[in-house]
């Protein structure tokens, strides 16, 4: 069975009946509610749902035309970047579904929207159709009023639906690898040291690829505070031992570490195989593995 | 949903027919067949399925009929020891269900077998009513060609059915943990290593609890071949990490290991949050345990 995750972003933090109405629509049948959480600040929510591809991409269409129906972004305020009603819907692979369909998930879910719900729609991440739509900010820069003012710049042609703009904005939808977001705790005070770990294994400073990271003293102990946007370009594994490693070169050990929200449970069989030196382990060595393949041969 | 793993032992081993009729009548609906083997020498087989229990049960209790029909234990010949056309029937907890629960499960298939096909039944290793018989080998003292003799002593009155032997003979039912058989492969070909070692961890000379442990020479490498009875008392991941401290001790590093057959999810979970100091993970902090969690909420 396929199972993908999706997290849209919605312009609505503070109205307890449109946020309520948003978790209630996505919650088509077969769809499974992992997480909500709202921002008053930020004006914003945000819901996490797994499921088999059609139930998840029928509940977010759903909401989405909730969203549409029951946002004003002309009288939004918040302090988070925003393009639209349902602003952004990452679709993630979990289990059983590569990027690549995720991808075209993407596509069939914003044409529906421009199609049914008569929304502009730009496809990001790995579902970007022009390099200049590969990030996220880039597409929301100048957010729902620059949107209003220029919708008929070339620039701003959207992927799917009309380009033309009214007050539920733009969706924006894409398809990115899961993202790990984990913290390890060092067993110092000294923030510098987390400070100078994180510089040393993020992306963007000639680190791991795939990694972002930052040094935080939380509770008086050096944290360093990983987002592992693709665990199989890095595992996590590796990210762990690296840090780790120097971590012991200023003599300092990891006391611990903790995961942020969820994982896919590949991602720990992995670390398992890794550190048990269990060469060719596969998920099917595993009997709930094994009896998922097995169901899958037989359905 | 709960997961049992049934692995049926039937007294035969060479009549091609024999084995596939069992094997066929095992898998009854929702029974997955995750393995079997056949000895010539032992004349005996040996089925792994898993599923949920009704159905399992159900299975097993077809083949256990098959057996009776089609294997006549006046007959049989081979270098295992036997008691029973099918000679015994492990049930074992894998997935939301627990060892007592599978004590309750052989009491039922075991009354089921006493009553319906007219078998002796005796429970053993968990299921056990009474300390004699906690081991299948006490069990099975004398095998079948005693058990025809001494069926009116009151040692042999059987848990269920009747106190009388046919050519089918007994069946010995019980529940036990998983067993996950793992080997590892040391970076020496002195093969006194891995004996020392494996000697060194199994419970029968003093070290883990619920671990088994011999040391061969396996391709001109040390090995120690480890037999873990119960991951619940001691964890794969801490015999793991003693063969390394006592190999290390050694100047002797671990090159590898290798799982036989499979495991439950839930070992490799366990080893992949030690090794990361994963504090108070659990398995619904997985996508997929949380999505499995709130499905047999919703059920």
């Amino acid at each position: 069975m396929s199972i993908i995750e999706c997290v849209p972003n919605f312009s609505e933090g503070r109205r307890p009946e449109v946020i309520q109405a948003l978790v209630t629509a996505i919650q088509a049948p077969g769809v499974l509610l992992l997480d909500h959480s709202s921002d008053m600040a930020h004006n914003r929510s945000v819901i996490t749902v797994a499921g088999a591809p059609e139930a998840v991409l029928e509940g977010v269409f759903r909401a989405a035309a909730v969203a549409a129906r029951t946002i004003d972004l002309f009288a939004h305020r918040g302090e988070h970047p925003r393009i639209g009603a349902t602003d952004v819907i990452p679709i993630v692979p979990v289990t059983g579904i590569t990027l690549a369909e995720c991808v075209i998930l993407a596509h069939r879910l914003g044409k529906r929207i421009g199609e049914e719900l008569g929304l502009p729609v730009y496809l990001y991440a790995a579902a970007a159709t022009r390099p200049e739509r590969l990030r996220l900010p880039d597409i929301r820069r100048g957010e729902f009023e620059g949107l209003v003012a220029n919708m008929q710049q070339p620039e701003r042609t959207p992927d799917y639906g009309p380009a033309q703009v009214g007050p539920a904005g733009a969706v924006v939808v894409g398809a990115r690898p899961f993202l790990v977001a984990y913290n390890i705790y060092l067993a110092t005070p000294q923030i510098e040291i987390a400070r100078t770990i994180a510089k040393q294994i993020r992306e963007s400073s000639g680190g791991l690829p795939a990694v972002q990271a930052k040094g935080f003293l939380v509770e008086g102990q050096a944290q360093v505070s990983i987002n592992l946007l693709d665990a199989s370009v890095t595992p996590l594994h590796v990210v762990f031992e690296t840090v780790a490693r120097l971590a012991s070169q200023q003599h300092i050990a990891i006391d611990r570490s903790e995961l942020i929200g969820l994982m896919p449970e590949r991602v720990m069989l992995a670390a398992a195989a890794h550190f048990l030196k269990l060469e060719g382990f596969q998920s099917t060595n595993t009997i709930e593995g094994a009896m998922r393949q097995a169901a899958a041969q037989q359905a």
